[in-house]
């Protein structure tokens, strides 16, 4: 029942050992290869431990993680002026598959978490429409619902990455501000349409309940589009970090427009230009001026393991894994590099491959112990290729700092240490 | 900009108020449908509320839900004989997606949960192998990881409608003894190469570090295919409960053949005939004698909304919702009656629809506040049909206790509410 390994499996596809994708598929090879990493058995059976002869704990209404996984908490996005006003990042590097757990989705907070009543709150739809609307979060769990796996990701994520010298931070810490998740909620369409949408109707302003009265324009034609208003977040009802009862969720676009603790939709001719989208969240350009709504966050990727802070346990077969992702839609392809860019070679994604949804990438890599560039660099199905960090700041200035997508390089030196690196 | 409401989209497809799936794409019915559960808004705006003027609470290390949804808990899964033995059911009725939360996920325990180290705990594989291999953790993280996100169900779930009174319970109390996770782990058939099976090794015993020593027997060819140790479990590590810190998954198969604390996998010629195969998870038939090694889960389906306990908010529109599974592979399509059965319309299924994975269908109904019969029936790639529960209990008889899949039915009152019925 042993498959052979087969030369072809082991050999490289791209300078400084990387191997083709396809030994994932070929068992024996890697088998063969990773004959490293574990111990022969001694003859002799286990020993029967103390967790068989104790009953252990009794089944419970709501379970927590294993306490030999505190460790693993989202990473505190800098200091914040004030209590509120911060966010925290997912821990990618301690993560696998594309789902994020709920409680270590990354927050961005403006003014705090309000906590709001389900029983009490509601969400007013008015302005340019003919019937102004007014739901409360039973009647709006009453309408159609869709559900859909797809990523969040802040516009300031990987922002650390404009500075001249590389933040030497994990790969959570420069790029955690993306998490991804199973949504359901309503199509943002059956509501407006039900209030009827004044021909001059374009935009709508979406504000929230909280502290900051977070407000957002968004244009018509993505409202009407794949827009829902979200109430549920992998399957039990939203966390409260992530706009408890009710969000605004724009697939693919940047973060911070998917305005939580959602209480007014107001239809408007032209944008509002709040302040949330004038004073913030628009990118000064090479000319000196500002562009505003940039929406849709662009085509990346990241290299999670190995990555910046962890170390490599001595040369010997690994498994790159990491993470790729697209506002414009579904990721084509993810293509490594272990030689800083010299040469490239196609990595493994992991099904399903969803639309504005994370996407997991794999490649096999045989490190031989030299010091190595370790790069992703990820396509999407616009055809859209994330760019060099050179090439991105030399287009768009070093004074750009939101929707930051250039590819990442991880540094690894003969010692095995991993380090963030400009390539 | 609004689309009128057409005739097609509001007509049924089957009796007693089923109308057409694409009702969910014409936004224009669905909001005109829907108009009975918005009110229309005063002429005055909404009062700012208090969360708007006191900022909220700052960012977490690892989130919580808020503290108005601590009503959704596990079902206690009846009185255990002792404390470990017990389990719990995850209530599908308060979900929606597909990705159950872990903290929701349903358990089944044989004697509690133990408390195993990740520095210590050691998977040790031997028998009828070249190299018997002992694996740390650790060592087991630096294999080639797989993800995907499929369901785990127990043998006994739904095993409450073999009564021969209907129970009065929720979905979840019923049929709760199912979730969905993006689970990673080690291809089995990896480790087994490297260990070199020898020829007459054609079955496997996993054992569990449980005080239970759950054990089971797995065939040869299910180990070569698509079994995993998982490591991870929606992103972050295994749960406790789910076998932290690995456990056996073997997609599609009954649930307790996914050994939990897995500490030892032998390999075997014949099945080693354990207490948990023989005592227990067998199913006696019509003729007295008892079959043992019923492994995959059969297709299945569940309304979730309205289901059992719920109570209707008067006659109007409604969406009906459900999950439905095959352990043989991927869900082709969910038909829904609201007669009793004499007539079946196809629900929408919502993307992702995965391989041995939970989908989620939906279906417009109209109310009109008559007595009604809710049903749905799930067909799977291979063909195989949800039978009825009299066609099934006729053809296995009334003491075969484990893999029940019959098709549920709810009754609704004229008063609108909600309990389970046998058709």
């Amino acid at each position: 029942m042993t498959k052979d390994l087969t030369q072809d499996s082991l050999e490289p596809v791209a300078g400084n050992g990387l191997l083709h994708r396809r030994m994932f598929l070929t068992h024996g090879a890697a088998a063969g290869a990773a004959l490293l990493t574990a111990g022969a058995a001694s003859a002799a059976p286990l020993d029967v431990p103390p967790s068989m002869k104790t009953p252990g704990v009794p089944p419970s209404a709501y379970g927590e993680r294993s306490a030999h996984e505190s460790k693993v908490v989202r990473i505190p996005n800098g200091a914040a002026p004030s209590a509120g006003t911060g966010g925290s990042r997912t821990p990618i590097e301690s993560l696998e598959g594309i789902i994020t757990p709920s409680s270590l989705h990354f927050e961005r907070h403006h003014n705090g978490i309000p906590d709001l009543d389900p029983e009490t709150h509601q969400v007013l739809i008015h302005g340019l429409v003919e019937r102004p609307l007014l739901f409360s979060i039973e009647a709006l769990s009453r309408y159609p619902l869709v559900s859909r796996i797809q990523f969040l990701e802040c516009s300031g994520n990987s922002a650390g990455n404009n500075a001249a010298d590389a933040p030497q931070q994990s790969a959570g810490g420069i790029h955690g501000l993306v998490s991804c998740s199973d949504w359901t909620g309503v199509p943002l369409a059956i509501l407006l349409e039900e209030a009827g949408v004044k021909p001059e109707g374009k935009w709508l302003l979406a504000e929230g309940a909280d502290a900051a009265g977070m407000s957002r324009s968004v244009p018509m034609a993505k409202a009407m589009d794949d827009a829902i208003l979200a109430l549920y977040q992998n399957g039990e009802r939203l966390r409260p970090s992530n706009g408890y009862p009710v969000r605004l969720f724009l697939p693919g676009f940047e973060g911070n427009m998917n305005v939580k603790w959602l209480r007014r939709i107001k239809v408007t001719a032209e944008p509002t230009m709040t302040k949330d989208e004038t004073s913030k969240y628009s990118d000064l350009g090479l000319d000196g001026r500002s562009k505003l709504f940039t929406f849709p966050m662009e085509v990346k990727s990241v290299i999670t393991s190995p990555s910046g802070g962890q170390k490599m346990k001595g040369p010997g077969l690994y498994q790159v894994s990491g993470l790729a992702w697209s506002g414009f839609g579904k990721i084509r392809r993810v293509d490594v590099s272990a030689d800083g860019g010299k040469s490239w070679a196609e990595a493994a994604l992991s099904e399903p491959v969803l639309s504005k949804a994370l996407v997991r990438f794999r490649m096999p890599w045989r490190w031989g112990g030299a010091p190595s560039t370790l790069m992703s660099r990820a396509v999407d199905e616009t055809g859209a290729v994330q760019p060099t960090r050179a090439a991105m700041i030399g287009a768009r200035g070093a004074n750009y700092r939101y929707h930051y997508n250039a590819i990442q390089s991880w540094n690894v030196t003969p010692a095995g240490e991993i380090g963030n690196v400009y390539v």
